[in-house]
């Protein structure tokens, strides 16, 4: 017979770091069990304490954007040691400057065939 | 008189973390005494242990460029806690998604004159 008593799964940070998963345990709500990769990612790059730290300056409802932002850069970093989201600024940063010079260069041509349009 | 011995002032890193600058210090050539804040920084948000690890693992000719993006990773974080470089990365997403649509627009209109063009 199954014990009555609830059992809490601990989160992947508590997980991670050995530990029980208390009531009010400031990553359990972003850090899954089932997404044990996103824990060991932030944990590496930026250290769990800085991790908590941060989150517990933030207001409630800012914390998952945060959790999302900084899983983001961890995994970056992790694929890219030297670079991080940096690498993915610097290809953003070219492809807006490319296209802002296409456009320019599409906008010139259109007003040139717009001054042969109406001057004929 | 002066003392002949010569004096080395401590690294950024190491005048932070209050301890002697020694030969071979992995932070002295990336962290230098006069910007103090790109170590604080890096420091708040990474942690010394885990950018020094990081750097240990790089090749020398790549350190520079990892503590530069680092910084800049860390600055961002430090000016916004919630969503750090992934700001940038939005914003510049959306920059580019906007251009790539004004550029099929003034493209379209283009390949219209063309039409009107030749067939006259």
């Amino acid at each position: 017979m199954a014990s009555s008593s609830s059992y809490n799964p601990p989160c992947a940070a508590c997980k991670f770091l050995r530990r029980k998963c208390i009531a009010g345990c400031i990553f359990s709500a972003y850090f899954p069990a089932e997404e044990p990769q996103k824990f060991a990612n932030v944990h590496k790059i930026f250290g769990a304490s800085n991790v908590g730290k941060l989150l517990k300056e933030l207001l409630p409802h800012q914390r998952e954007d945060a959790v999302n932002s900084l899983a983001y850069e961890a995994e970056a970093r992790v694929r890219d040691p030297v670079y991080g989201c940096i690498g993915a600024i610097s290809f953003l940063q070219s492809q807006a400057d490319r296209l802002q010079k296409e456009l320019d260069d599409a906008n010139a041509d259109l007003f040139r065939f717009n001054d042969i349009y109406t001057s004929n």
